[in-house]
């Protein structure tokens, strides 16, 4: 093949409704509406017109990317792709993208005027995170595997050649990343068959949002029973006689041997007293999404304590790692973790969080954190100081983007699944190509397409552009196709 | 006066091409075109038009705001300032957002869709500041008073109801914010007219950037001594034994009691060993601005403690509350402190950074935190923990903003200026109508102007408004009046 460049790139402000809905909400954010500033390279000989047909499958290939928002301040985001795109992909030759994704990332990140902006963090980092992972996903179709395949047949020393280090060298070094990886190789592929044929554990936050009524926390509970699920997380925060009321309801269903169908798994047994609390072992986890100051999240929880949360999830603000740690000790003699990540917004936030001990699951974000690169500096760290990664998902994309992360995570680095959980949110997946699966065991399937799962509809960019779209301009769109095992 | 209102705005991507002569260079940011993201609220009455001619003196209030940037990204900032001013100010009366400065605060910061792109950091944040300030902008020129004297005018009870305790209520609380205003009320007058006679005190960087040969630093170190400052700043990090080199120069001119003009005052005697370690009493202090890890910082500082800077700013990571702790730690026995915060984003991250005991001086920038509100918060902090604070400027506008901070800081706060002193860089204040001014003796003229100093030139920003502007598009531009004193 000729060799390819970057001839052109598209910005797609590509908003969804979930509001109406009340998907989503929770004590912090109460009304979402699940957005992707979307990206798309396109690529061809150098200087050639683009193929912009995206319904064209003959087209030279293309990346795309996206980072997550939830609604208003999408637009800022896509400027924000703009600018990092014009600036160090446009123009550029594929082969010298992908050659080095170490120094790619470093032309997307550390370039002084838009690292300004941040540094490292915010609007930019998450603009970074959409080009970073636009370029994997090109790459990724290219060599014609899932991204968590491309990256797990890279050697120990190629993967460290991707790591950013900087920052964090106090806490992992190079060489320490190496002894990891190469640790890593001993039944590296049966680890990938064991995915391919059993897939990834996960965990259901779909039943627990704030907005839902008590009958449609217990439905949705009994369905997620019903698919496989023996993790459910509900968000608290908001009241807290409500969120006792709906702690015990689930606990009721979830704990009660007459409400576990039959061939469901029971969890394996964990660390922390929260888990395997019920008879069932089925695990309840907590989300705060920030509401609380330190000593109101050691007061407000503590009450909760008795329904055996496995962790309490963002108890504070994420960039409170001396916070968290306050909250952990307090909470840890009550049987309660803690949790946190999804906006932690670089590898030295999590490098912190680490250091002080202040969390025991680490929950990284595929658009937070800009790429896998980043992604992998933290699970060397979370695997250095023995916590397990279990990323954020839901939103739109996320749960697509996650599951080549965790995949990745167990075959490069934890070489464990015995307690990680990954995030699962039953939502817009049908916008997607290559959309996440769950299986009737409540696992994700391992992804097989090429690429990093990240092309959605050519419809529904179209549909829910805003403001333009047929959505948003006239309240019309197309249905997308009915998504197999959703 | 009739009831005003927020009837219109305008949004301005002003670039200024210092690039072009080193201005601003150090180890980490090696090209700079100092740039605003500035907006000018229009008011009027109910769903009138705006007044938008800037040569109008007769319009109505007017309020005048930015951030400050580096250059490209800029105009990520203005699209942010758009969104946020849209949303939280367009068409409100004037009167509904002065009255109760905590609540516009929260309107402008915490709405949760765009809080999402944070939260409270990088562009949203940078993106509020100019929000929240152009609004101080506007009250105070309502007012007729210059920023600092109108918050310095407000009650202790109105201080406290204006300033953000959220996720720092672990370290200061509301009563305790009450009890340092309330102390503060004793000789306020006295303080301000202090204040009005001799200004504050401030330290020169203009000598030190890395961009400078040898003859350029040591003819400014000596212009600097002619201008009475007496605390001098040199930018390190880049080579070693250039910055040995440039220390021992600057070193060799500030401690010679030859080289020291008539009328010169030696800096007040200090905790830190660093500083008034000479024969004259100059203090050095150096700015390595992120580019260390952490053990490379103490390995690299300890080269340059035999030139006893009074403190190392920005050795690593910004967000490293922890690694500023143990190189401290490690730095501390050598008579080397530490400071930081020209790119800590927000109270939480000074929260940790006072909690951890991991720097000597608070450098609190004028627009990373989101406005006034935002920096009482840290001051308070500050004063809690016994740290002095020197807050960041240079850059465009910066010096012009944080002449108020440091002058309500020693009014309301901290009650004295025995160590404080306050960033100056003599660049770019001939594009304001009100210039930050430095007197004979070294120091801040306290101003006196209605506003927060933050109206710019029309011209200006016409001229350099990027790409559009004469000096963008043409090469030319209008040359501001000489400034008094510059």
């Amino acid at each position: 093949m000729a060799d390819l460049y970057i001839v052109d790139f598209s910005i797609h402000d590509v908003r969804f409704p979930t509001n109406l809905s009340g998907d989503g909400t929770d004590a912090m954010n109460k009304e979402c509406d699940y957005s992707a500033a979307y990206v798309i390279l396109y690529t061809g000989p150098k200087g050639s017109a683009a193929n912009k047909d995206l319904n064209d499958a003959s087209a030279s290939p293309r990346g795309f990317g996206m980072t997550f928002t939830i609604g208003r301040g999408n637009e800022i985001c896509c400027a924000a792709i703009k600018s990092l795109v014009e600036h160090a992909l446009l123009g550029k030759s594929v082969r010298s993208l992908t050659s080095d994704m170490g120094k790619t990332w470093e032309a997307l990140v550390t370039d002084c005027q838009l690292r300004w902006l941040g540094p490292e963090k915010g609007v930019i980092h998450l603009a970074s995170a959409a080009a970073v992972n636009a370029v994997w996903d090109l790459y990724a179709r290219i060599e014609g595997k899932p991204l968590w395949l491309l990256i797990a047949s890279m050697s120990p020393k190629e993967l460290v050649s991707i790591v950013p280090f900087k920052y964090i060298s106090d806490l992992v070094t190079p060489a320490e990343a190496l002894a990891i990886f190469e640790a890593a190789e001993k039944d590296k592929a049966k680890r990938i068959a064991e995915l391919q044929a059993d897939g990834y554990p996960a965990y259901t936050t779909s039943a627990g949002w704030s907005g839902y009524d008590d009958a449609k926390v217990a439905r949705l509970t009994r369905s997620a029973l019903a698919q496989g699920f023996n993790h459910f997380k509900l968000k608290v925060g908001a009241n807290l006689e409500d969120d006792k009321r709906r702690l015990g309801l689930v606990r009721s269903i979830v704990d009660n041997p007459a409400e576990i169908p039959k061939g469901w798994v029971r969890p394996s047994e964990a660390s922390v007293a929260g888990k395997n609390a019920g008879p069932t072992g089925a695990v309840v986890m907590i989300d705060a999404n920030q509401v609380f100051d330190v000593s109101e999240a050691i007061d407000y929880i503590s009450q909760l304590a008795s329904f055996k949360p496995w962790f309490i999830e963002e108890p504070t603000s994420p960039d409170d790692a001396l916070g968290h740690a306050a909250i952990r000790k307090a909470l840890l003699p009550l049987g309660v973790g803690v949790a946190t990540g999804e906006h932690a917004h670089s590898r030295v936030v999590f490098k912190q969080l680490l250091q002080a001990d202040a969390i025991d699951v680490v929950q990284i974000d595929s658009c937070r954190l800009a790429g896998p690169q980043e992604v992998l500096a933290v699970m060397l760290m979370a695997r250095k100081c023995g916590k397990i990664v279990c990323p954020h998902a839901g939103g739109v994309g996320l749960c697509e983007y996650v599951q080549h992360l965790s995949l990745l995570d167990y075959v490069c680095v934890s070489t464990t699944m015995e307690r990680n959980v990954l995030e699962w949110v039953d939502h817009l997946h049908e916008h997607f190509k290559d959309p996440a699966k769950i299986s009737e065991k409540g696992r994700y399937v391992a992804p097989s397409a090429p690429g990093y799962s990240m092309e959605m509809l050519a419809s529904s960019i179209e549909d829910y552009t805003f403001p333009t779209g047929s959505y948003w301009s006239k309240g019309t769109a197309r249905t997308p196709p009915k998504v197999e095992g959703h």
